[in-house]
């Protein structure tokens, strides 16, 4: 099997405390340990500013995006990036979310023909644009996601989710993070049927 | 739930002879009419014409390349032409072939990063040329290629399969052609389960 | 000169009948064998799904489209793929269609600055689209269409011949498909002088 | 008839002298008045500098590089600028200077299939880069034209007719300057047919 | 004058304890506050994360990247990037850490025409591949660099400063951030004269 | 310290009288030769028709563009082509002729963000068109101009300027043409300091 980065991973006993209790937690909650805990662990502070900005983006309560719609912005630019990483995973998070098994794959491939409502595809258009040419943004772009009810906090939402994870699709693909087998089937069928 | 095509679908009693019993063979064997029959059944003539193309490159005992090398290329360059229908559903057909069930996304996503053969890589670079620069085609790809063990002939396979499959995007992407369902989950868990 | 293909051309005496009989026929209403149908005739099951392709798309009598605009878009797409063959071939029929000596070169360098109609213009608009970025086409484009009066089959017309001449560009450029002299100058001048 | 310029073009008797002096003499050469000529005479300042320009550049016998070779280059970028007035007019010009009916077709599509020589080939490759990408020149491009022959001053050539016909291309294509009817043909026929 | 943001900008006075304790040691520093500190600070979460990741990233002492070449990555992606903010701020830190006033504006506008060492060329080619297009990254990027003397953990210094610096030039794009006027002299005169 | 171009550079008392002498006025009037003049004085002619074109364009008194708008057009169009000599030598043009010491690093970098009015946003708008996709030219760009209160001549003039800028560019990659190092600094103190 294909190492999970071209750097070296730390065992979890080498780890800083506060690496190890979070990343046990979270093996807890889903049942395996998400590579890029692993990969980025290579470098104890960057992981630790990585996570305080993944859960400021991402684990809170604020603004109208839900966590699906968050999760679509996630793969829909991934995709773009071609991050293998993150489109494997996110999608498994998407799919989990919006308890719909097809929205990531139709997401990742071409959000233009996925069956998400027109405020999420606005929302997606938007999103590109930041993904790829963000020095085009304008007041046009406000005026355009306005007319489906965002507002300014969701639109610095949309574009900081963005920004961030143009920095992980970057970090991935420069260390070629392995995405874990587990989150390619995840959420494409009922529970009961993949344990 | 979206409609498979933009266009009118014919119901299979009203298709030419030719035409239904194709697509009643294809449902016994797979368990589904994948829309692609359904939808380009709009104008019969380009139905044929497309299905013996598909044929003659698919369906063929000669050449180097394996089954799982072609639906490989036409799911690596169909992602890079966003064509869902045929990520889609030749992700299913490559995973079914190849027994891997994570090589599909891998391809589409970005192929450098699949667990594919060096043979295999050099195989898709050439189709990601096929597919967004073929005017600058030359002898230093035969080179290239040859130095894998392909031969002339199975540089036309692999060109020739782009080219066609290019064609087919076009059409799914103009007539927002729908992925049957079924295709999503094929190939990624053992048979029993999906049954 | 240069060879018509970089693959082996086969010898008309050694081709299967339906193939040698098409081209005999060609070759009486021509003057002259197009290389098309002996670079394509290497491969006889793909030759014949490729001649039955472009006979449903060109030789019918439905739709809008009149000849001439056929050839417009193979013209105008072909130049953007670079494709020698299909610019120069089909370059020559587009001319002799519509008896105007300028237009295919106009349509081929710019189809902007051509001396065509606004309708012809949002034709080859759209077809361009088809040909670089199919995966953005929406119910926008077919608005743009409508009101130029185009209905929805002229619409998968133009989308399909831009297709089929994408792979048929595709192979050119991959096999180094060479046009016939011929080709360059007919329709440039009063059919007397060139015999 | 398309007007040659979206701006208005000034009669020849309204001409300050010099201007008036070089076009007579270009149409007694030519047998006609090439609408550069006239469409750039809106701004006789300009005019001025423009032919000084042509002239150091084109009407000189220094360096290595014919006539043709000359042409070649204005032929190949003018096509990718998608600038119909310099294809057409220097595409007749090549065609006379290299005695070839078919080459300036050939180069304008796709220089990679014409029929020139490997120096001329890698003369063109240079000129795309200048046309296109010129911050990414450096050291290695000398050192792939030195190979062919190509000194310095052909180098500073190639580069400056290039650049030179960018500006070119860009006049034609803000004014819609329209070639003349007689381009077209010019150099496809022995000259006794087209009188 | 032009707003710093098109966000709501707080007051100091308003901010969190640990966000303004950190600025008014910047101001006490630097002399000024640079409009990051203010822009960002409209969400405390994410200014925390940012700062640590910018701190982990270039207020380190391991690697073998001075802090001059750390300041070149993030000039040069943010001049492919279009950022107004980060290629001026950061240009300043590059005048003031390499002593040199004209080298932000070269690696800003082309950093192959940049007056800096092959070591160095080598870096800011890699940066912009990161930048640009980081799916294509593989081990012909690693050999590149160690022939310059860079070690894995120096890659993962430039891929992570740029990948960082994308994100810092996506959220300044979006927010409209406005440089502070100071950064533009910054480096360029004697301390003394700028007093 | 770098040479001023790849070619050979003439010294001052071997150059034409012509030459020599306007060289030695612009010295006497800017207190040093810019490198443009030497650099491109190894080929007389060119030198003599580079500059009349230069005059003709930015040394009149028609038309409704101030001096400071053309430096504009030059510093945003040369910031595209990474021109390293135009962006420094003409944004210390701009910055005097506007007396803003910041303008010119905004434009260069990115116009959308400069704190320009909004018409000479939709004249450097245009200028990028012409610059990068002059084939793309219709009635419409006219038609948005036009609202800005610009006339055809002054279309003409945007356009014409970002064609000889695009000329200018690519002699200066091509030649690595150094700016001279007072451009740098020109216009961003005041006069009494830089002396």
């Amino acid at each position: 099997m294909t190492a999970i980065s071209r750097y070296p991973v730390p065992e979890l006993k080498d780890l800083p405390d506060d690496l190890r209790e979070r990343i046990l937690a979270v093996q807890e909650k889903t049942g395996f340990v998400p590579n890029v805990f692993l990969a980025l662990a290579h470098r104890p502070a960057e992981w630790r500013a990585f996570m305080a900005y993944h859960d400021a983006l991402l684990v809170k309560s604020t603004g109208s995006l839900t966590k699906g719609e968050r999760e679509m912005i996630i793969v829909a630019t991934s995709g773009v990036n071609r991050c293998l990483y993150c489109v494997v995973a996110h999608g498994a998070i998407l799919r989990v979310y919006e308890k719909k098994p097809l929205v990531a794959d139709q997401v990742a491939i071409n959000h233009r023909k996925a069956e998400i409502t027109p405020r999420q595809r606005a929302m997606l258009d938007f999103a590109l644009k930041v993904c790829e040419r963000s020095h085009e943004i304008d007041e046009s772009d406000s005026v355009a996601l306005r007319a489906h009810g965002f507002d300014d906090d969701d639109i610095w939402d949309i574009a900081a989710i963005t920004a961030f994870f143009g920095l992980s699709n970057r970090l991935a693909n420069m260390t070629a993070m392995r995405p874990n087998d587990e989150f390619y089937l995840m959420g494409r069928v009922p529970k009961a049927k993949t344990t």
